[in-house]
C-alpha cells in the first residue's frame, strides 16, 4: 500500500474509534511510524485528509453502489437494497457522520463535495420512488416525494448517530445496522400497496432475522 | 441577571454562532467582560457549562412542554404541538444537536442526563401514539409502535442537523422550523384513519402556509 493510503486508512480507523476530534496528524503519523513532515507531503492538513476520505472513498461509495434499476432485481429490493448499502457506508465512516454539521461548516471543499452528491443521491432515490409508484408497488401523493425522499435520506445519514445517543453504553455492531434498514422498512410499509405488502413483510421478516443472528453473535 | 446566568446565555448565543468547538471558556468570559477566574468560579470548564444549559435548560424544557393530553386540545393536534416545541427547542439549542454524538462521548454526566430525558420522552410520546390509535385517529401495528417512536424521535433530533448539510448557504430561520413539522405530519399521514384524515391535512396547509409566509419574510 502506497504511503498517501496508508494515511487514509489509518485516519479512518484512529478517527472512527477515538473520534476525529481527538486526533491529531501528530497522532496519525505516530501510529504509521511516519514522519509529520512524511503525512505533511500528502496532505496539507487535517481538513485535507477527511476531505481526501470523502471524496475517494465515502462519497465515491455512495454513487457507485446505487443499484441499476434492472429486470432481473425486484423494484422493491432495489430500493432496500441501496439503503443496506447507504447503512453500511455511515457504519464504515461513522466518525464522519456523527460529526457532519460542524465538519461541513469547518471545510468549505468538504461541504461542496458533500452536498453536489447529496444532491445527485436526492435525485436517485427520487427516481426510484416515482418508478415504484409507477410500477403500483408503492402509493403516494405528489407533493409527498420531496419529503419522503428527505425523510428517507435523513434516516440513512443520521441513524447511528441517533442509535449512539440513546444509552449510556453503545456498542455499534451489525445488529445496529439491520435496526437501520428496519426503520427504513416501518416509513414504507403503510405506502405498500396491497399487492406489494408480501414482498415488502417478508424483506422485513429477513432483516428482523438477521437482527437477531447479529444479536446473539454479539 | 446573575453572573452565573449571564455565562449560560452568553454561552449558548457564541455556541450556536460560532459553533462550541471553536468557543473556549476564555472567549466566554472576554464576551462578558469578566476574568476567566470568575468564570471557573461558577464552572469546572466548558463541559460542565454545556452540561448546565442541558440540564437546566434544554432537558427540562423537553420534558415541561410535553403538552397535557386533556380533553380541550384536539389529540392529534397534541402530538403536532409536541413535535412543533421539540423542534423550537432544537432550534434554541441548535450547537447541541449538530454536535451530539461527540459531545456525549466527551462528557459522561451530560450522556446520563440526556439518555434519562430520552427516555422519558420515548414513554410519552409512545403513550401518546398508543392514545391516538385508541381514540382511532392513527392506525399502527402493535410491532411498529417502537420504530415509529425512534423514527418520530429521531426526525426531532436530527432535522436540523440534516437541514444544515443539504445546501452551500443555510439560513436558520423559521421556515426550517416549519419545514420539521411538515416531515413529521408526512410520517403520520398513511396512519391517519379516513375519519381523521381532513384534520391532518388541515394541520398540514397551516404548516404549509406558515412555512411559505416564513420564506417570504426572510
Amino acid at each position: 500500500m502506497k504511503t498517501r493510503d496508508k494515511i487514509i486508512q489509518a485516519s479512518i480507523t484512529l478517527f472512527n474509534e477515538q473520534g476525529e476530534r481527538n486526533v491529531t496528524t501528530n497522532h496519525i503519523a505516530a501510529h504509521l511510524s511516519i514522519s509529520p513532515g512524511n503525512l505533511y507531503y500528502h496532505f496539507r492538513n487535517k481538513e485535507d485528509v477527511i476531505l481526501s476520505i470523502y471524496e475517494e472513498y465515502a462519497g465515491s461509495l455512495l454513487l457507485e453502489t446505487f443499484p441499476k434499476v434492472s429486470t432481473k432485481v425486484k423494484p422493491l429490493d432495489t430500493i432496500i437494497l441501496y439503503m443496506d448499502a447507504v447503512f453500511q457506508i455511515t457504519m464504515k465512516f461513522r466518525f464522519f457522520y456523527s460529526n457532519l454539521p460542524v465538519l461541513l461548516d469547518k471545510n468549505p471543499s468538504l461541504r461542496e463535495k458533500y452536498v453536489e452528491v447529496q444532491h445527485a443521491i436526492a435525485d436517485r432515490v427520487s427516481q426510484l420512488l416515482t418508478s415504484l409508484r409507477t410500477e403500483n408497488i408503492i402509493n403516494f401523493e405528489d407533493e409527498e416525494l420531496v419529503d419522503m425522499v428527505s425523510i428517507l435520506r435523513l434516516i440513512n445519514t443520521f441513524w447511528l448517530s441517533f442509535y449512539q445517543t440513546q444509552n449510556i453504553v453503545n456498542e455499534i455492531n451489525d445488529s445496529v445496522f439491520f435496526q437501520g434498514v428496519l426503520k427504513i422498512l416501518v416509513i414504507l410499509r403503510p405506502y405498500t400497496t396491497k399487492a406489494s405488502l408480501p414482498e415488502l413483510l417478508k424483506a422485513r421478516d429477513m432483516y428482523q432475522q438477521r437482527y437477531q443472528d447479529a444479536l446473539s453473535t454479539v
